[in-house]
């Protein structure tokens, strides 16, 4: 998918929502467990409730890989179920040396055929190189995460530089505009602005917000560009809003809450 | 497995060789492709040439990956292939939020039964602390890789010290030498000294003998301490040593004059 493609699709649908499928087996309503995959039957319904709210969804790896074979195979139905228009991500945390991160690319790109992977950086250029050598698809770098630990390494600094910024500067000789987005997280809304001195143009993957403490108004102020220029992820404040028949329905409401506000922001 | 099981398999075996399952479907012996499962046969038949030089065996994810469900199939029926005695490691390179990271440690150490995983510490505490809970499990965290682009962002520096000693450093309040070993490279073997005055009883893993140059007697000459505390892994050198069918017995002969040359280092 393109950038252009993007920003159509979020204009055209008010909203600049990120649905996280975060699906774990011992949090979805009961009544799926009698069903043949019930992952993907969670799946199934939550993207039929949601699509016309959001412009993308990002499962997240470790729950499929929990499930082994039979969790892979959910994932690939849940990745064809979604509809074209809507951007897709693999939240894996992927990188390695050059042919393993060949080998990761096209199993996601080729196989999986999502739009993008998110890339950890610590391995540098070689280990993110290869997943930006696909026709319009993405990776989405982890810049400043969202959780607690991001002080450990993230804020190191030399020269008044501090790691995320050096990894936002040095990727920006890898990629562009147009096949590198990063994730900064929703827990540090200060920050935005600093970032967007260094990366003006690119899209922003924003999770945090919701169950981890992050403000979307907040986010959006320092971290909104021209384009909009930010994906805003929820996952279990969507996800898991109601636990019974009704479930779709209440993670419809949920998302319709965020979408409305968004609306508003966009304007 | 616990450090003592691993230390006495070395002195036993005389070896302190890993052997990567790097196991590539468009690189095997085509005569094995007519198999109902290639992948898996291709390490069965190298398992059974190599399991009395080896104390490891690190299938590398991306390779089965990028086979979708079946891939994971072949994964799971390579671990449990692999005698008990011997320490297995998912090479991975996982690493995100707690909850995440939980669930990431589950799909190894519970599903796939592995006695490692290795992760990358860009996300700080939080995203490694999970996989250390587990009972005789151990996290690989990645130090110093062996590739080009670890220049990027591992040797960023603060204050005298590297991004790679900090997270060495770093790391110590949250596992120890029991639950803990470090991703070091055989690429930069001078490295190894400054390491072992940060973590002088630590095992380390060590890539990039063979195909990526680096040099065995030199890393141990820096490397190794009084339990060895290394696991030298090479990985095409071995399995790709031959492509018709004495393919298993070619990587037998690679696999053994790496363990001869072990056995010298060792005394």
């Amino acid at each position: 998918m393109t950038k252009q493609e993007i920003i159509s699709q979020i204009k055209k649908k008010e909203s600049f929502l990120c649905i996280g499928l975060d699906t774990d087996i011992t949090k979805i309503p009961p009544h799926l467990l009698k069903e043949k995959d019930p992952i993907f039957e969670f799946n199934k319904q939550i993207i039929d409730a949601t699509h016309d709210l959001c412009v993308a969804y990002k499962p997240n790896l470790a729950f499929y890989e929990t499930m082994g074979a039979k969790g892979w195979e959910s994932l690939l139905k849940t990745i064809e179920y979604i509809p074209n228009h809507i951007f897709t991500i693999a939240d894996a945390k992927r990188g390695d040396i050059g042919n393993t991160s060949t080998m990761y690319a096209k199993a996601f790109y080729e196989n999986l055929k999502v739009d993008s992977v998110t890339v950890a950086p610590y391995m540098g250029s070689d280990s993110v190189i290869p997943f930006l050598e696909f026709k319009n698809k993405w990776v989405i770098l982890l810049a400043l995460t969202s959780n607690r630990g991001a002080d450990d390494f993230q804020f190191f600094e030399s020269n008044d530089e501090k790691l995320f910024e050096k990894v936002l500067k040095q990727s920006q000789k890898w990629g562009n505009e147009e096949n590198l987005m990063y994730v900064v997280g929703a827990t540090r809304p200060e920050m935005f602005k600093k970032i967007r001195e260094i990366v003006p143009n690119h899209f922003l993957l924003v999770p945090g917000v919701g169950a981890q403490g992050g403000e979307l108004k907040e986010v959006c102020k320092y971290g909104m560009n021209k384009d909009c220029g930010l994906l805003i992820n929820s996952s279990r404040g969507i996800i898991y809003a109601g636990n019974d028949l009704n479930f779709a329905k209440k993670s419809r409401e949920e998302a319709h809450k965020i979408q409305k506000e968004m609306s508003i922001l966009l304007k």
